[in-house]
């Protein structure tokens, strides 16, 4: 089943119904709960099971780097968790955006909580490089490059042991 | 002086200029550091002071109810704080995004962190109406509503309550 960026259903107008988001928002066919501990999915492949989370490689390698950092367990909202897993949860994503410097030495890293399509808590560890420009509008959909599966194994194998270093 | 979302520099071809992003980078003349934590500014105005941050109501209020939340003392990256600090800083965001759902209700809340234009961590707890359409790119500097001074006064202080009510 599809996490993101692939809208299960179309859009409402202008939001999803009231009764498409509670569906959505419910942990009942959350398509996050179902492949995010995949090893691979169609957006994103498995970097290492964190203590509250899935490290995911984006499959859009247009940012090097990119990574999607998945909560464990159902939650649409960051208040919704309680303390130690609210903390746990950004232990884990610092730890992503650590590695994710370590090797690819972006100038900045983006850590974005969004979910509009789907509200399974996760976060977007979206490098800017030194070859983009600092003012335009940040879009995680934006550009396409898909690493041949060798290159992407190499990728992943380094961010697990950036990780697994810490 | 001002912080966000003014860029205080021209922007170089494309990233800042390594000199010039070291320098934002540090603590030294950060915009952020002057003036996150003063009643008012040229962006935001303090809603309330928290362990670990400062929480703002931006001054456009497009969506209703977008505040930043800045991380007292400088750091630039989630992966510089320490386990405590980086814990105590998104419970405060996770407080401010209670409040502000908890009044507004939004069906959702965006929670962003960038700093392309001031490196100082903060957070954009930017929240999402049934009006809004769920595909569109998020982009902060959306729209101009700016609220005349007892609107804002009023909405501060209801955010104030209720984040001290918790």
């Amino acid at each position: 089943m599809p996490s993101e960026p692939r809208p299960l259903r179309s859009a409402s107008v202008p939001w999803w119904s009231n009764a498409e988001w509670q569906q959505m928002k419910s942990d009942e066919g959350c398509p996050m709960c179902a492949d995010g501990s995949l090893v691979t999915n169609e957006h994103s492949d498995l970097i290492a099971e964190l203590p509250f989370s899935f490290a995911r490689l984006h499959r859009n390698q247009a940012q090097a780097g990119y990574c999607v950092v998945i909560l464990k367990g159902h939650a649409t909202e960051l208040h919704e968790l309680d303390h130690t897993r609210l903390a746990g949860f950004w232990y884990d994503v610092a730890a992503v955006g650590r590695a994710v410097t370590e090797i690819f030495q972006p100038v900045k890293i983006d850590s974005l909580v969004m979910g509009h399509r789907c509200p399974h808590l996760h976060c977007h560890v979206y490098p800017q490089y030194a070859s983009d420009d600092p003012l335009k509008v940040v879009d995680i959909s934006a550009g396409s490059l898909r690493l041949r599966s060798e290159q992407r194994q190499d990728r992943i194998s380094q961010l697990h042991q950036s990780i697994q270093g810490q």
